[in-house]
C-alpha cells in the first residue's frame, strides 16, 4: 500500500470554472510529482466533464430532460463562482489565462488523463440528475461514495472543492 | 486513540441542500464503514440542524430576529447551491431523488445520528447569528474551534464543505 | 520534519468575508495550539489580501484594471457568501460580531501574522487576475502549486475554503 503522503484525493462537487480549474492545477501537480490521484465528481461537478451532445430523449423523463438542457455541457460552458456577468466574466478569465500561457480546462483535464489522474463519476449523482454515461469523456470509472472513502482514509491531502 | 484512517472530520459550513446532502452521504458511509465521523456545524451550515420553530422573541435583538427569519429552517427548507430557480430547483432535485429511492436529506440526518456521527453545532457561529439550543435538533453536541482541532488532527479525512 | 498532526494547510480560495473568517478562525486556533500553519490565498481569496489602493495604470492592460476595480479590495470590502442583501448582510455579520466581542477579520489578520501563520499568495492566480505584489498586504510568501503541494503532503489538516 502506497504511503498516505504519495497520494491525494478531491471531490469536486461545484462545477464552476474558476473551482474546477483549481481542482486540475492541483491534480495534476500532484500527478507531476509522482502521487497517486484520484477526484470524485459528484453533482454539479459533473458537468466538467460532459461531452456537449444531447441525447436521445426517449431515455429520460421530463425533468431529467430540463436538467440536461439547463446543466453546462463541459468545460467550455462552465460559469464563474463569482463575477459571472451572464458570460462575460468566464470569456475575460479564459483571454487573461491565455495571455499567461495558462493551459485551458479543456488541455488540463487532458493532461490529467496523459498523468493517470483516476476520474470516477459518482454514479449516485448521475442517477439522480438523468446524467448517463453516453454523455460523459471516455477513460473515466464509474463508482460511488464506497469507493472514494476507501481512497481518502490513504491518502494526506484529501480536498472538497 | 484511534488510527488516523479511521476518523473522519467535516465542516458543514455552507448549508444548502445539495452540500449538506453531500456531507451526510458521506459522513453516513464513513460511519457504516466503521469509521468515527465528526461533523462540524459552523455559519450557514447551522441552518441545517434547525427545526421549524421560531422562538420567543424576547430572547432576541433585532438583527438576531432578522436573521432568524430570513435563514431557512431545516433540512426541509434549504436551498441548492446552483440551479435554486426561487426553491423550484429543491422541489425538482428532491422528487428526482424519491425517484432514484435516495433517502432524503431529514432521513440521512436520523440516520447520522443512529448510526454515531457526532454532529457539533459552533457555538461562536451560533452567538454571531443569534440562534439558541432550542431552535436545533436534539442529541448536538456544542463546542468551538479548539474540540474541531483536537479531532481533526487524528484523523486523515478532513473536509470543508 | 513536523509531525503531520503538527501541521495544518488551507487553501483559501472563495474570498467571501465568511468564508475568510472561517479559514481565519481555524488558522489562529491552530497556531495558537502551537501548529504550523500554512493558508494558500489563490483565486478570489486573493482579495482578502489586498490593501485599499489602486495602482498605477500603466502597469496593467484593460481587462486587467476592470478586474482590479471590480474585485473587493480588502477585508473590509468583502461580501457575504449568502445572504449578501448588496452589502447589508456584511454589515449586519460586522455588527452581531462586535456584539459578541469576536474580533474583526482585519484583526484576525494581524493575529494570524503574529502568531507566525505563514501566508502564501498564488503567483500563478495573481498573473491570470493582473494582480501585483504592491497591492497585497505585506508579510507574504509568493509561491505556486507545488510548493503547496510540499506543504499539504506533510499535514492530516488540510481544506479547500
Amino acid at each position: 500500500m502506497a504511503d498516505p503522503k504519495e497520494r491525494a484525493t478531491m471531490i469536486v462537487f461545484d462545477g464552476d470554472l474558476d473551482k474546477a480549474m483549481a481542482s486540475f492545477i492541483i491534480a495534476t501537480g500532484a500527478a507531476a510529482m509522482g502521487k497517486q490521484v484520484t477526484m470524485f465528481f459528484t453533482f454539479w461537478g459533473l458537468n466538467v466533464l460532459r461531452k456537449d451532445n444531447v441525447i436521445s430523449g426517449s431515455k429520460k423523463n421530463f425533468m431529467e430532460k430540463m436538467f440536461e438542457k439547463m446543466m453546462p455541457r463541459g468545460p467550455e460552458k462552465l460559469g464563474l463562482s463569482k463575477m459571472n456577468y451572464a458570460g462575460m466574466g468566464p470569456k475575460m478569465m479564459k483571454k487573461m489565462m491565455k495571455n499567461h500561457n495558462v493551459s485551458s480546462l479543456k488541455e488540463m483535464i487532458e493532461m490529467a488523463q496523459e498523468l493517470d489522474v483516476k476520474m470516477v463519476a459518482c454514479t449516485m449523482s448521475m442517477d439522480v440528475m438523468g446524467l448517463k454515461e453516453e454523455e460523459l469523456i471516455d477513460g473515466l470509472e464509474y463508482a460511488g461514495v464506497a469507493s472514494y472513502l476507501a481512497e481518502a482514509e490513504d491518502s494526506n491531502i484529501n480536498l472538497f472543492i
